[in-house]
């Protein structure tokens, strides 16, 4: 038995397996111990791509060089996002269960256009975004579906809602004038759907936020009311839980009513802060997202999902269906009562992203990813509570999720050379924003590696660092 | 030493070693003969679903449970796209490298969102992406990126051509009455995206095919002409390099001059077709493509990539950044000459999807890839020399790529009851298309297992089922 022989052209099943178990090693590795590489990667923009050959190689070459290459030059260049001290942006993770998921959905390479082009694929995908919406306790007759990120959910979202107000739109193209609403907080995902399905970015409003950063009712209100004055129509408003800036969680119940009683879509963007609903304490962010029209929540950011995996969810899949429905022949199944997801989305390109999903959401169970996240709660707080306590540090936001928040009162000046400081140690990344127009360090705190030791580790350096941090000359003029 | 210590609340280290071993054990099985197992799923829609809890577990389980869960539930009901005798849709392959690339992918977990938040992700995108502009003999100069599929490349061409020929839409959303032209056989995501970008489906014309199923450029200037005296504005064309129906490749060069000559942006579809313009006797496909405006070929359909994989490439990168960029504070980098791809595009979250082309890329080299191709072209061929030479067939497409199409002199319901019983018998999965308004049996060839004797056996099948194969009483009426 030549047990090569029938792997025809790709690589011989005998070196794939070593290889393979090779690759597992390495996994392990990095797994036990991400921290050990620079969080950030040390290079200049060009670098790398300078180092690389500008033409790709015209004979093959063996895996052993390739991965030997992938440690040398490309793993320096990179940024450690599944690290204990990666604390910019939102700390995300990838967990073992998900990485093995993803090996097997590789493997597979089936695509979930269509039920019938892997029917494992789209009813997994129907089961896991069912058990969600059961954790999240939410409408368990909401549909669902898997896409590659919120950006994506709320185009579909977007589009959905311009089929409910204008179905001719769909044939005849957007004739406006719809108007969208999100805060001044708002991912500005939106805004960039909104520019992508032709709605202007002039026609999203951009509400004021109350000291919280919350999206303030009596603006959204007044702008709506102004619009339709104007004989503009007001068709879509998003509300965030767990904004990206400072996590802030808008009125969603308030919002949600305004919408009722002007015909709008309800859009909530729990990207982030939604994977927090399964924690019983904090369910209350969640209060509301009942009565939206769509929803979504991406398990690549709080729940030890790789990327990328981001659930939408809307209670009119009928608009979904009709803005995004086409029949091409090649495309027509003879499978009745069958979900053909392709029919409620833009891509027909659908990976099976279920199967990592199912697997985390396995392998950890709800009460293991409850306790996952109450360790990240407990962190930020504690981290908060440092900060708050030290007369130097302006807290921000104390972490209701997993991100803080703060300034240096010395002004930002003395906040960038905090920030540079943390950065440029090589230990830990964070991030900044700018709220109420000053600049603001962001710490999130969310990786399954970071433990207690790392956050105390950063409030060390953080604590020590500050007291060298310098107003400018520039910032004492004020 | 406690080994597992460090890894936080994930799987134990030692826990992924060993169910990491498994796992690779069991892709390599898999990998070995995925013809062992039935090419379609053998199940009824909801059948999965209703044996999977309706909710999802409480507490967690182990690998070993979940993992023979997947072999003895999910397995059964997975379509094996990665399968020898696999022949619906496009046939396609995910390869051993680009596997161990989508591991590392997944470990690594990155978000190349901007080049600071990863610039590996960031500079192994440029490279492969130019290498597959030399290996195509295409511009050197064009801008690259790495998308999920060819629905988004459209959609992303769309916004680009509108923002060139209206940059106030931006703002002020689409206000039309912009026309976009694709053919008859146009893949229907370009309908898709121009529904979803606010174009409406009304506004993009179907130009009529010439014999070999190419879109008629007469057809076409007459279109356009007809359009500009009613004060409408042509803005874009689609051509395709390997239609979905048939592969059939339109005239590129004809319809970019047309383009040229109205001031169109002439967008290439070569999303399956274009990975053969490495074949330097196929080449000949791409000729004209190198006046495109925008161009997209699918690395995960032709060259061995798992998916998703998509190449979107334009010479006016400017025209991607004017529609889709953004400057949220909380991403705003200090980097400069450096590209940040998210602000060419519309989603933030964009996974490592260069490691995988870049293992593909080297591994095989271009000699190796040209070599698979030329397997899948041969093998087509002699397939379509076979039925040409079969008087009861109708060879409608006899496999310049890796299509063929073809079906039964007896008419329609002879040919639906020969792909019923190719289909029934378990052993291979074709699947169909509707063109001159005949049923039509597409014969997919490319999967990188598929060898000479796969073909041999599916066309000894075909002969023996196609003598049983009657006219139906109604068909016999005609």
């Amino acid at each position: 038995m030549n047990k090569t022989s029938r792997s025809g052209g790709d690589m011989p099943v005998e070196e794939f397996r070593r290889v393979g178990h090779e690759a597992i090693e390495w996994v392990a590795n990095y797994l036990e111990d991400p921290g050990k590489h620079p969080v950030l990667a040390n290079c200049r923009p060009g670098e790398l791509q300078s180092r690389l050959p500008s033409r790709g190689p015209r004979t093959g070459e063996s895996m052993d060089v390739i991965l030997h290459d992938f440690e040398e030059s490309i793993l320096p260049a990179v940024t450690h996002w599944n690290h204990p001290r990666f604390h910019g942006y939102f700390s995300i993770s990838s967990s073992g269960p998900g990485i093995l998921g993803e090996l097997l959905t590789a493997t597979l390479d089936v695509n979930a256009m269509l039920w019938k082009s892997c029917p494992a694929a789209t009813e997994l995908e129907q089961t896991t975004v069912a058990w969600m919406l059961d954790w999240l306790d939410l409408p368990a007759e909401w549909f669902g579906m898997i896409l590659d990120s919120a950006s994506s959910g709320v185009l579909h979202a977007l589009v959905a809602a311009r089929q409910r107000t204008e179905p001719q739109s769909r044939s005849a193209g957007a004739s406006g004038p719809l108007v969208a609403y999100v805060s001044e907080h708002t991912h500005s995902s939106v805004e960039k759907a909104a520019i992508a399905v032709g709605l202007g970015q002039s026609n999203v409003r951009h509400i004021a936020v109350d000291a919280r950063f919350r999206m303030r009712t009596d603006e959204l209100a007044r702008a709506i009311r102004s619009d339709l004055s104007q004989d503009l129509r007001p068709f879509f408003a998003v509300a965030t839980v767990g904004t990206t800036s400072t996590t802030a969680v808008d009125p969603v119940e308030e919002i949600g009513s305004l919408c009722r009683e002007y015909g709008l879509w309800l859009h909530v963007d729990g990207a982030y802060g939604g994977s927090f609903g399964i924690v019983p304490e904090c369910r209350h962010i969640l209060n509301g997202v009942d009565q939206a029209d769509s929803f979504v929540v991406n398990p690549h950011k709080m729940m030890m999902v790789p990327l990328d995996c981001s659930l939408l969810y809307t209670c009119h899949p009928g608009q979904l269906r009709s803005a995004f429905a086409l029949g091409a022949e090649y495309l027509k199944t003879d499978a009745a009562n069958a979900v053909d997801y392709m029919d409620y989305g833009l891509v027909l390109g659908r990976r099976f992203r279920a199967l990592k999903l199912w697997f985390v959401m396995r392998y950890f169970g709800l009460d293991g990813l409850v306790a996952l996240l109450r360790d990240v709660l407990r962190m930020a707080a504690w981290l908060g509570e440092q900060i708050a306590a030290d007369a130097r540090f302006e807290l921000v936001e104390r972490g209701a999720m997993g991100l803080i928040c703060f300034r240096l009162h010395r002004g930002d000046a003395a906040t960038k050379q905090l920030m540079s400081r943390i950065n440029g140690s090589g230990r830990f990344f964070v991030s900044h924003t700018v709220v109420g127009g000053r600049f603001t360090i962001r710490v999130a705190i969310g990786n399954i590696r970071t433990q207690q030791s790392n956050v105390e580790e950063l409030w060390a350096f953080m604590a020590e660092a500050a007291g060298s941090c310098r107003q400018s000359r520039a910032s004492m003029r004020h």
